[in-house]
């Protein structure tokens, strides 16, 4: 097991600051350096796993969901990790077969998340995972998903939270882990 | 271990035929039943993993490198399983920092993949992820983009080959893998 510190200290070295990524005045936080060192890749899959399991190290939850497409990269991992099944939240029109949507504000105009209308069962317990939490616009539009599928989503974890976005609002009483804030 | 016949079993029951999708005549292989299966989704990785293995099992790649986006979801957890770094390749514009782009001819029309120019350190060997291999496009791309960086593709590994687009042509020598072949 990584201690906190471990966690932050790898975390610290291998997220790259871009500035002006993608448009003037903004630093965007690039972990593709983290995902490319074996160690950083497993110390925050393991983090994010513990966030599915009880105290006793048990897994709590039924599905971990992640959205397109870098949630994809962190979340089929910790699915694999907790032993649990995983389920792509996609952009429109990727989904074959009966899905349900979602649409949710952008600064500027709006974007939509679906999920296969069968992806959960009722009553599933489901992890959200991602590797940013910004605005929260995404989580929240998947935490609604899930609800719409009949089960219940227990959680967001993600590797990094951009604190002064303030995306826990949008959560409501769902209980989001970050393994760091910028 | 899994045999090839359990997985072979596991595959057929896991992967659903919706015809029609994306558009009328196409029969599309929808491999998120088999996702959503925990076993379905451990049996994939650990058999995708085992060609980044030696006879002895032992790793003999640097990278797993995976195509967006649903190459993301069973190459990031080969590249933990393989304990190697994860290199995301990805449509134009995601990547902050310099990148190398490739382009490539579809039906209509082109493509472009990038990956961050120091992605791959010289003469990393690189096994390519996807989920499928249909025309061979975007995985000759990828490795494309791997050789730019002075890195080695030694091998592509798929979930299912649909096997009459003939998609190993465009591969040329390097050694292709499917689990399936539809």
């Amino acid at each position: 097991m990584s201690t906190t510190t471990e966690i932050g200290e790898v975390l610290a070295r291998l997220i790259r600051d871009v500035p002006d990524f993608p448009e003037p005045g903004i630093v965007f936080k690039d972990i593709t350096p983290l995902l490319a060192d074996p160690v950083g890749l497993e110390v925050v899959v393991t983090a994010l796993a513990a966030v599915g399991r009880d105290q006793a190290g048990v897994p709590v939850v039924d599905k971990v969901a992640g959205m397109e497409a870098r949630g994809f990269i962190l979340a089929a991992p910790v699915a694999l990790a907790l032993g649990v099944g995983f389920v792509p939240v996609r952009k429109p029109g990727k989904l074959p077969g009966e899905t349900h949507a979602v649409s949710y504000a952008l600064e500027y105009g709006q974007a939509t998340l679906e999920v296969a209308h069968d992806a959960f069962g009722p009553g599933d317990r489901v992890l959200l995972i991602d590797d940013v939490l910004a605005t929260g616009g995404t989580a929240a539009a998947t935490a609604d998903l899930v609800r719409r599928c009949g089960a219940e989503p227990v959680g967001l974890a993600v590797l990094m939270e951009l604190g002064f976005l303030d995306g826990r609002a949008p959560m409501g009483d769902l209980p989001v882990t970050a393994l760091t804030v910028a």
